[in-house]
C-alpha cells in the first residue's frame, strides 16, 4: 500500500515546539510498527503572514485536500493582532474548516486520575470525567451571510452577523454525535437556545426527528445553552456526548476543557464527510492555542499535540492499537510523576517539552 | 411625596412562593422606615397563558411602564413546553425588556463567606468572589431581523437569526459598565468574538473609543468569549465588571452564577434609559428561574428574590441604607446557620421558604 499522506502545519507560538515531539512518534511508528507516512510541512497563521502576506496560501489548502490527514499546531500571537480582519491568523483554521468541509469538531474533555487535582473544581466533581463535545464547525454564525459593518447615514455604525442552519447541516453533525455515543455511554445531549432563536428551534426538531428515525437506541436529551454552561460547572459528569452549533460549541467546549484544569493535555479532531472514494478529510489539533507567553522556551506541554496525533491514527488511519499505545504511554509518563509547568503539582518532577516527549517515546 | 409604584409579577413555579417573603419586607419598610408603595400584582408567563391565553397582556406591559419599578419572580414550567414559540412563557420577560427598553442586565456573582463551600469550585478559587456582569438585553441575536424558519424547495428547512449591534446600543450598555466599575474596582473587561464576528469587531472598537473619550480613568481590557468562559472557571477573581452582548451574556452570566454554587442567592437588575423626567425603567428578578421540580413545596430559597428587592431599593429608589440593611440581614441569617435545601451543608439548620423569610424579617 502507498504511504499515508500527512500534512503538518505547526503554525505559531508553541506550535512548532510541540509538533517536534510528534516527530519522535512518527519515527517509532516506522521502525517498530511498519507504518510510514509521506509528510509535507507548510506555514500557516502568523508565520505564513510574515512569509507570504496571507494566513494560508491556496496551495496549502490544496495540500490539505490531497492529504489523508492534517496535523495542526496553533496559530496567532500579539504580533499579528493588528493585521486586520481579512488577514488574521485564525483565518488559517477557519479556511481549512470551510474548504475541506470539516463540519464536526470532536472535543473530548477527560480527567486522568493523576491530574484530578489540576482542576479548579473539586476532585469529587471531576474525578473520572469523560465527556465528548461535538461542535458544528462550518455553519452557524461563523460563516452566515449577510455579515459586516456598515456606516449609517448619521455616521454611526451597525455590525451584522447571521446564524444559519439547514436541516442537512444539523443532521450530519448530529449523526456524528449519535455514532460516537453508541461507542460510549449511548447518551446525546443536544444544546441550543430554542427559547429565543428559531435556528435553535429547527436544530432541536431536526435532532429529535433524526433520533426517532435512525437512533432510537441512543438516549437523547435537550438543554438550553445557558443551562448547559451551568450544568457543566455544577455536575459535568451528567453528560456523555454533547452536540451543538458552532458558536455555543466554541464556548462550551472551551469551558469543558477548563474543567479538566489542563488545557495542555487536550486534543481535538475535526472531521468532514466521507467522499465517494471512502476518504474523509480530517484535521487534528491540540486545543491549547499558540501560548505566545511561553513560546520558544521549551516549556510547553507536548501531550495535547501527541494525543491529537493519537486521535489522527484512530480516526483517519484505523490504527486503533497504535493510538491506544500512545495514550497509554502518556498516562504512564504522568503516573511516573513527570509534569510540565502547566500541570505541575507538589512532589512531581518538573520537565520541559522535549523531556516529556522523550519520556513518551521511551515508554513506547 | 406620592407613593412609589411597584408592579409585582410573581409568575410561575417557585415565583409566587419566594415573592411572598418580599411581602414581609414591604411591611417592615412601611412600619419602621416610613417607606410606602402602591403595589399592583399581575399574572405573567404560564399563569397568564392559563388565564388569558398569552404570556403577558398589553395592559400588564402598560402597568410596567407606569410603575417606578417591576419586581419579577420567574416564568415557565413543563406544562407550557408545548404552547408554541409565539406563546411561550419566556415572552413575558423578553417583551418587558424590549417594550421598556431594559437594555442593561446587571448580574452580580458574589460568594458570601458562609457559603464558600457551596461552590463546586475549590474554596481557594472562589473565596471573596465579587464580579458584576453587565449583559446587553434588548439587542443582538435575541431581537435581530431577519429571523425564522423557512422551507426550501426540496422540502428541507433553514433556520435564521441575526446578530445586530449599533454604535448607540453598544455605547449605552458599555457606559453602564464603566459607571459601575467606577464604584467598584475600576476595571471593565469587554467580551465578544471579534476574531470571527464583525459585530464583535464593532463592539470592541466602540467600547475602546468610549473608554478613551469618557472613561480614561477606568481600566479596560478585551477578551474573546470562549476565553472568558475558560477564565471564569480558571480564575474568576481576575474580573471586576464584564460587559458583553445579549447571547454571550446569557451563557457567561449563568456560568458566573454557578461558580457561587448557590443560584438561590443571586439577584439581578435590568435597567433602561433615564427619560426626560429623570425616570429609569427597571426590572428586578432572582436568577434562579421557576424551578418546577420544587414548586409549591415551601422549599425554595427566598433570598435571591429578597436580594432582588434590595437591588430595587438601591437602584430605583435610592434607598441605599435600606438595601444595605436587608443585605446585612441576609448575611446574618446565613451566619446563624439557617439554610434552605439548595445551600444546605453539614451542621447547618435546614429550613423552608417561609422560615428563611421570617428570619430575615426578624433580623431587621
Ligand atoms: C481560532 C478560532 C477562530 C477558533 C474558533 O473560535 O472557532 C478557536 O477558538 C477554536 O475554538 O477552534
Ligand atoms: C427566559 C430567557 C428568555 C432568558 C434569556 O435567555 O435571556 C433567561 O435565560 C435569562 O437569562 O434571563
Amino acid at each position: 500500500a502507498s504511504n499515508k499522506k500527512l500534512l503538518v502545519l505547526p503554525g505559531d507560538g508553541v506550535g512548532p515546539e510541540v509538533m517536534r515531539e510528534v516527530g519522535r512518534l512518527v519515527g517509532w511508528l516506522q521502525r517498530r510498527r511498519g507504518v510510514s507516512f509521506d509528510i509535507t510541512e507548510e506555514l500557516v497563521g502568523g508565520a505564513s503572514i510574515d512569509a507570504h502576506g496571507v494566513p494560508i496560501r491556496p496551495q496549502v489548502v490544496q495540500a490539505a485536500r490531497d492529504a489523508d490527514a492534517v496535523l495542526f499546531g496553533a496559530v496567532g500571537g500579539p504580533q499579528w493582532d493588528h493585521v486586520g480582519f481579512e488577514r488574521r491568523p485564525e483565518l488559517a483554521i477557519l479556511t481549512l474548516r470551510r474548504e475541506l468541509g470539516l463540519f464536526a469538531n470532536l472535543r473530548p474533555a477527560v480527567v486522568l486520575d493523576p491530574l484530578v487535582d489540576a482542576s479548579t473544581l473539586k476532585a469529587d466533581v471531576v474525578r473520572g470525567l469523560d465527556i465528548m463535545i461535538v461542535r458544528e464547525t462550518v455553519g452557524g454564525i461563523y460563516f452566515g451571510e449577510p455579515r459586516g459593518v456598515e456606516t449609517l447615514p448619521d455616521g454611526s455604525r451597525r455590525g451584522v452577523n447571521t446564524e444559519v442552519y439547514t436541516t442537512h447541516e444539523i443532521e450530519r453533525v448530529a449523526r456524528v454525535a449519535f455514532e460516537l455515543a453508541r461507542r460510549r455511554n449511548n447518551a446525546v445531549c443536544s444544546v441550543e437556545k430554542s427559547n429565543v432563536m428559531e435556528s435553535g428551534l429547527l436544530w432541536r426538531e431536526v435532532v429529535t426527528e433524526l433520533q426517532r428515525r435512525e437512533y432510537p437506541d441512543v438516549k437523547l436529551s435537550h438543554m438550553l445553552a445557558d443551562n448547559c454552561a451551568m450544568q457543566l460547572v455544577r455536575n459535568p459528569r451528567q453528560f456523555d456526548v454533547i452536540v451543538t452549533g458552532n458558536l455555543f460549541g466554541d464556548l462550551l467546549s472551551d469551558l469543558a476543557s477548563m474543567l479538566t484544569g489542563s488545557l495542555g493535555m487536550l486534543p481535538s479532531a475535526t472531521l468532514g464527510a466521507v467522499d465517494a472514494f471512502g476518504r474523509r478529510p480530517a484535521l487534528y489539533e491540540p486545543i491549547h492555542g499558540s501560548a505566545p507567553d511561553i513560546a520558544g522556551r521549551g516549556l510547553a506541554n507536548p501531550l495535547a499535540q501527541i494525543l491529537s496525533f493519537a486521535m489522527l491514527l484512530r480516526y483517519s488511519f484505523e490504527l486503533e492499537g497504535e493510538a491506544l499505545l500512545i495514550e497509554e504511554a502518556c498516562r504512564h509518563v504522568l503516573a511516573s510523576g513527570l509534569r510540565t509547568a502547566d500541570i505541575m503539582s507538589p512532589g512531581m518532577a518538573r520537565v520541559g517539552t522535549s523531556v516529556m516527549g522523550e519520556a513518551v517515546q521511551r515508554e513506547l
